[in-house]
C-alpha cells in the first residue's frame, strides 16, 4: 500500500485526487486548510453581489467523501520535510510515499504589505465578501454624507489592475451602480459614482491578442469605466492613491487585481524557485532531486516553449491529472512522461453580453464570447446544485438587471461626517 | 407634509412601509441597523447548511428604494426623545410627526448573560452563519481527534429550548448529521452523534395543541433526536451543560433557542413594559401618552382576550399594516381604529416530510403539514428571486439528501489533541 498526499483541493489538488480514486494499493491524503472546493474564476461575481458565496463553492467531502481510498483532513500545513517524506500540521504528523503539492497563490502587494490593509484582494471568499461589503456601505455611507468631498471618494472605486480579474471586477462595478441601484438612493445618484481600472502596462489584457484589448477597452467605456494605462500606481492609503505621474485620486474604495504571489510554503522547502518564487519543476512536474514530489497548477513554474506557463484554471486541471497519471506509472515502476498543456485560450468578460476570448489563434468577442463565458464557467462548476443556482441566478439578474446578494452584515456602524436635521 | 418614521424593516416595518407608499403628503423614512429584510422564519436553514444567507435577506432597497415618498437609512438609533419627537443615530438626527417601532427581539439569556458565550443564539444572519461554522467544524475536529471522550463532546449537539425554533433545528441537525454526512468521514460516524433537545416545560411545542407536542416528539425521536422534557438547564460552559438534577451532559455544541427578549431601546423610553421587557400598547397599537407613536411585532405587548400575542410573523405583518392605517387615519383627522389580530395557525417543521400544524382548530401533521408549510414559506419569501432559489434548492435537497451550503470560513485552525503518526 502506497500513500499520497495531495496539499490543496483547488483545481489542481482536486483533479489529481479524481484520477487517483479507488486504485488498489493507493491510499490518498487530500489536506486542505479551507472545506471547500472554491471556483476562483467566479469569484468577482461574489464580491460584486451577482452569486452567494455557496454558489462557486463545493465541500471537499461531497465530491471525495465517499471516496473509498481517498481520506479529507481539514487542517493547515507548518512543515514539510522532503528528505524524510513528512509533513507536520495542525491535524499531526503524516508520512508519504508520493506528494502532489498544489496549494496555490495568494494575493501579492509586491514590495508593499502595508497597502494589504487598503487595496482589498480577490483570491478567497472572505475577500470576496470583504468587497461586496466594502462596496455595498459606501453607497450607503454617502446617501447619508453631507462632506461634497467625502462623498465623491465614497463614490469613486477604483481597481488596480488591468488583467481579467481586474477587467472583470471594474465592469461589474460599473454595472452594479449604472443598472442595479440606479433608482434605490435618494440624497445620491450612483450613475455618478466613478469606476477607474489602473493598468501598469500599456495595454489591458495584456495576454490577450491586441485586437481583443482594443474592444474591451472600448467596451469598458462604454459601461462608464475610467481606464488608465501606462500608469503605475506608487502610493496607497486608506482614501486615496497615487500615480507615477503625480495624479492623486481620492477613492473610498480600492481594489487590488495586479498581481498573485507564491505560496507561503514555497520559501521553506530548499527547492529551487523562479524570479516569482513559484517552485520549477521538471518536464514530467516532479522536483529535481525528488521525483516522488509533483507541483501542480499556481504553485509551479513550467517553462513550454520557452514561456513560463500562466495561472490559470485550464493549467492546473491538466497539471493535476497529469501528475496523478505519473504516480500511478511510478507504482507501477514505469517512468513518468512528461507534461504538455493543450492550450484552451483564454476568455475575459466585461459585462452584460461583453467579452472577449481567444482559441488558438481565432478571436470572439461581444455577445457570442460572453455566451461562450457563460457556457463554459457553467459546464466547469463543480456539482450539479451549484450549475443550476447559478444559471438560475444569471439569467434572473439578465432579465432584471438585479443583483440579489446585496448582504451586509457584521459592520461597525456607519456615521454621517455632519450630523443632520430634518 | 408629515414625515413618519419607521425603525426596523423586519416583517412589522416592512408591511407598514409598504401601506404607506406614495400616500401623497406622506414622507416616510425607514432605518434599519442593516441593509436587508431577514426571513427569520428560515433562519434555521441556515444555521444548517440547506439555504444561503442571501436566499432568506432582501435588500431593503430593492423592496422599497424605488418608491417616491419612502427615504431608506442604513443606521443605529443612539437615542429617541418621545417629548420632542426627534431620533438620534448614526446617521445624525430626524423629527418625526408619526413614529412606528418595529424594532423586533433578539436572543435572550434571563438572568446569565455569560451563558451567550458558549450557547449560540439564532436570531441574525450572523449568530447563522456561526452555527454553521461551529457544527461543520465539531465534525471535522472529530474527524481528526484521536481522544475519545473529546470525540463524543465533539459529536455531542444539544439544543436549549423546545419551542419551533429548538424543535425545527434539532431535527435539521439530525438530518445533517444521519442523511448528508453520513458517508463522508472515514474515522467518525456522524450516524452516531448524539443530537439533544432540552425543554424546561412539560412538553415541546407548549404552545401547540398537546396531541401534536407528542406526534413532534415521536416524530423527532425517530430521527434520532434525545428529547428531555421537565428539564431546566442551571450551567452552560464551554464544553457542558448541566441540569438541574445534576446531570452534567458534555457537548462542543450548544445552541439557545429558549427565549428571546426586548430590544435594548425599551428600556430608554421611558414607556410602560410589560414582565418581559415589551412595551404596552393601546388597542390601537400607540403608545399612551403618545398616540402619535405606534409600536408593533415582537416589539409590542398586545393583549386580546387576556392574553398577549406571541412573537409571530404574521402578527407582525397584521400589527405593521394597522399601525400604517392609523397613522393615515389620524392624518386624515380621523379616529384610530383597534386593532384585531386575525389568527392564521401555527406550524412546524421537524424535517424532511414531518411537520405539524394547527389553524383554527384544525390539526395538520406528517406529510401534508410539511407540504403547507414549504409552500406557505415559499409564498411569503419577500422577492421572486429568493423564491424560486429556495425552492429548487429545497427540491434538490429533497431529492439527493445533500445540503449545499456546508461551507467554513475564517477561522482558528484545527488541532488534534494527540498529533498522529500514519
Amino acid at each position: 500500500m502506497k500513500s499520497v498526499v495531495i496539499i490543496g483541493a483547488g483545481f489542481g489538488g482536486l483533479n489529481a485526487a479524481q484520477h487517483l480514486k479507488n486504485i488498489p494499493n493507493l491510499k490518498v491524503t487530500c489536506i486542505d486548510q479551507r472545506n471547500h472546493h472554491l471556483f476562483q474564476p467566479l469569484l468577482y461575481q461574489v464580491a460584486t453581489a451577482g452569486l452567494s458565496p455557496g454558489d462557486i463553492a463545493t465541500p471537499i467531502r461531497s465530491i471525495l467523501g465517499n471516496v473509498e481510498n481517498t481520506n479529507i483532513i481539514l487542517g493547515k500545513i507548518e512543515n514539510i520535510s522532503l528528505p524524510d517524506k513528512t509533513i507536520q500540521g495542525t491535524f499531526g504528523s503524516l508520512k508519504y510515499d508520493f506528494l502532489i503539492l498544489a496549494c496555490g497563490s495568494q494575493t501579492y502587494y509586491f514590495n508593499h504589505p502595508d497597502w494589504e490593509e487598503y487595496a482589498l484582494g480577490l483570491k478567497t471568499l472572505e475577500e470576496a465578501t470583504q468587497i461586496r461589503q466594502k462596496i455595498l456601505l459606501a453607497f450607503e455611507q454617502a446617501e447619508i454624507e453631507t462632506d461634497q468631498k467625502l462623498k465623491e471618494a465614497l463614490l469613486t472605486f477604483i481597481v488596480i489592475g488591468g488583467g481579467p480579474t481586474g477587467v472583470e471586477i471594474a465592469g461589474a462595478i460599473a454595472e452594479l451602480s449604472r443598472n442595479t441601484l440606479t433608482q434605490e438612493f435618494k440624497n445620491i445618484d450612483p450613475k455618478k459614482s466613478q469606476v477607474i481600472l489602473i493598468e501598469g502596462g500599456s495595454r489591458i489584457l495584456p495576454s490577450f491578442p491586441e485586437s481583443l484589448s482594443t474592444r474591451a477597452l472600448k467596451d469598458l467605456r462604454a459601461l462608464g469605466v475610467t481606464v488608465y494605462i501606462s500608469s503605475l500606481v506608487t502610493r496607497v492609503t486608506q482614501n486615496s492613491i497615487t500615480l507615477k505621474n503625480g495624479l492623486e485620486i481620492n477613492a473610498h474604495n480600492i481594489i487590488w487585481a495586479a498581481g498573485v504571489g507564491p505560496s507561503a510554503l514555497n520559501q521553506s522547502l530548499g527547492v529551487p524557485l523562479d524570479h516569482q518564487g513559484r517552485i520549477i519543476v521538471q518536464p514530467d512536474l516532479s522536483l529535481k532531486d525528488y521525483p516522488e514530489v509533483f507541483v501542480v497548477g499556481d504553485q509551479a513554474s513550467f517553462t513550454e516553449k520557452g514561456k513560463i506557463l500562466p495561472g490559470l484554471a485550464p493549467v492546473a486541471i491538466q497539471q493535476g491529472h497529469h501528475a496523478a497519471k505519473n504516480i500511478l506509472r511510478l507504482s507501477q515502476n514505469k517512468q513518468p512522461l512528461p507534461f504538455n498543456y493543450w492550450d484552451k485560450g483564454q476568455l475575459a468578460t466585461i459585462g452584460r453580453s461583453l467579452a472577449v476570448g481567444e482559441f488558438k489563434g481565432i478571436k470572439f468577442q461581444g455577445f457570442f464570447a460572453w455566451v461562450a463565458w457563460l457556457l463554459i464557467h457553467i459546464y466547469y462548476l463543480i456539482g450539479f446544485r451549484n450549475r443550476i443556482l447559478v444559471l438560475i441566478q444569471w439569467a434572473w439578474s439578465y432579465v432584471s438587471f438585479k443583483r440579489g446578494v446585496r448582504l451586509i452584515v457584521e459592520r461597525k456602524p456607519l456615521t454621517s461626517n455632519h450630523s443632520k436635521e430634518e
